[in-house]
């Protein structure tokens, strides 16, 4: 593979911009990851596009559509390197190759083994000037869950959750409406249309009568009207078979799978859901095999929307990429209801070990990102 | 009193730095204000000052003996209203009035009642111009403690909390080292040595065995190192004449006021200990009550460095202003201990209402302020 070069400001910048066009997909591209391109000569943009639909034009497809001729002689910069197999469109070096493009900067080598350095070495033998790793971070974020599902073949888990500064999700009674305010609310459903599946348990769904659903009215009105929302598929734990087909999540039709260990076939069920038997641990679901069957299916990213046990379970399981804490200006003492559900912990080595990421305000709330913390190897 | 004039943006300009000065004070000051005082002739600094030390020059007076002869015809800007009364100094308004100042500006008028308005009449009557209410927020931001002790009769509480992400301050054992990280602690110390006093109960005391003083070395190095620091007076509720001599606390050659029901007259204290009795509710000690005292000693600013069941306890008497929550980032599970220990809660309506203020990372950790929220009057 060719080495990196430096790269200039103005690479920087164009590519800056390749990163915001891929953010335009981020609803829609799914299984595909989200890719932007500009297409650049003599110091001005020619072209751009990103990718917005599986199996729709990809990034450099779009591009070279509105550079036409002039993208003869011109530098590409791609978020992700070309393709090189022939999917639901041909590949994207070929085509970039073939409409005289002289150089390509990709912000980092594709991990999908279908690619992973392919692409750049049709163009390098073309004689294309091809260079990697530009903002390589910023383009990997754009797709953790792809990459994750690549790499690992699991999706990348997002775990939800809301609750007051001390940490409490509900009264000792039950009552928790509302903890957060609406515009945390709000947030909440733009997370869940940018995600591949909502994951939950029975508990969720039997307590509350959830939907999980993207509601469009629910959104935060900055967004484009037009935006092309598609519906996550709803993912349920339901190890003891507790569902029952008159739950309000089943009056919106759209795809729902139900994991379990055994299916009880005794009840009718309509057509958009679907049960799937995995393993069972001690009469619970086996959550990491839930998890490579998701990604199978090809679901990058998974939304956890959980209550304290299943949260607890998956990250005792280490199956949590990330958290996002809504935390609200509330105080509900030590009898309500904790956010997670661990076996008790006697030592503090023991403790669950995050990096924060970021911290703002939502409304009169705040939210708090977090990855667990990488350990380091000596 | 005179009315508001138009400031313009020179005015505010000499005022910030006013305020900048006066907060130099914040370590030392105490019982009296933080008050900074910038004259101005010109369109020039022709003298500044702040006040540092009770018994001490006062920030006009320090302003003045820098300007010397050039304060004669110069403008005052004053964060708070000049003293009208003698106490160990004679009154400033006197002072600034004998030097010739034209004008005074004052961000604010003194709520001290042996002030309230005197200061600027004095001058008023006596030619000069004045005017207040510039930057009269931040102003008050200075000296919360003060006015709260003046127009209320009450120190200003500020409620220190430690705990992991979700709310947890110990482990089921009462393992609990350490949960936030040492610039966290470093943050604690910065706070402490703000204080006039600390708070706590005796069973911190006696868990901890806690010295509950200001360490210079455990402060941030950004910190001027000839800072005259004081350490707080350390205020133990200690309903049921726990504590004994032998503690780390009286390690210390410190005040120390213990305030409980009835004294136990068997136990040798240090000199530098005080007991002092208060009434009792259910055999604990009378909290309001407690703090009616320490601002009869002029105590202007609490740090409550205290367990769950004292927090909760001094919430529910209202007697907080400010919560100051390090959080860190680490999951401790739901048989870890809560944060603040309340009677059940059986309504949402009755959760203790916050208003975030602030969000900074803190080393690995988060700081959040609030406040209380104000109830809206209609």
């Amino acid at each position: 593979m060719q080495s990196q070069i430096p790269f200039t400001e103005q690479d920087e910048m164009y590519m800056a911009r390749a990163i915001e066009l891929a953010k335009k997909g981020r609803f829609t591209t799914t299984p595909n990851p989200n890719v932007g391109c500009v297409l650049v000569k003599n110091n001005q943009i020619i072209g751009e596009g990103f990718h917005q639909l599986a199996g729709q034009g990809h990034a450099e497809v779009n591009a070279l559509a509105v550079a036409g001729e002039k993208a003869k002689g011109a530098t590409a910069y791609v978020t992700l390197e070309p393709c090189s197999h022939y999917g639901r469109t041909p590949p994207c070096a070929e085509g970039l190759k073939a409409a005289g493009v002289v150089k390509v900067i990709a912000a980092m080598v594709d991990t999908n083994p279908q690619v992973a350095g392919k692409g750049l070495k049709i163009l390098s033998d073309a004689g294309v000037e091809v260079a990697f790793g530009l903002l390589e971070q910023q383009a990997r974020a754009l797709n953790l869950g792809f990459f994750k599902r690549m790499e690992q073949g699991l999706p990348y888990v997002t775990c939800k959750m809301a609750a007051s500064i001390d940490g409490k999700t509900a009264l000792k009674n039950g009552q928790s409406k509302w903890i957060t305010g609406s515009v945390a609310r709000q947030d909440v459903q733009l997370y869940r249309a940018q995600s591949c599946a909502i994951l939950t348990g029975a508990d969720t769904v039997l307590v509350d009568d959830a939907k999980l659903n993207v509601r469009q009215n629910e959104l935060p009105q900055s967004l484009p009207t037009d935006l092309p929302l598609r519906q996550p598929v709803r993912v349920i734990i339901d190890s003891q078979n507790r569902l029952t087909p008159e739950l309000a999540l089943f009056s919106i039709e759209n795809d729902v799978i139900i994991f379990t260990t055994k299916v009880d076939k005794s009840k009718q069920w309509p057509h958009f859901v679907r049960h799937i038997e995995v393993s069972g641990i001690n009469a619970k679901v086996n959550l990491t095999e839930v998890l490579q069957q998701l990604a199978q299916l090809q679901i990058n990213n998974v939304w956890l929307e959980a209550g304290a046990t299943l949260a607890g379970k998956m990250s005792e399981l280490n199956l949590i990429d990330e958290f996002v804490f809504y935390l609200a200006p509330k105080l509900m003492g030590c009898d309500a209801k904790s956010l997670v559900n661990f076996p008790e912990l006697t030592s503090m080595q023991n403790t669950v070990d995050l990096t924060f990421n970021e911290c703002v305000r939502i409304g009169d709330d705040l939210r708090i990102t977090a990855v667990k913390k990488l350990i380091k190897t000596t």
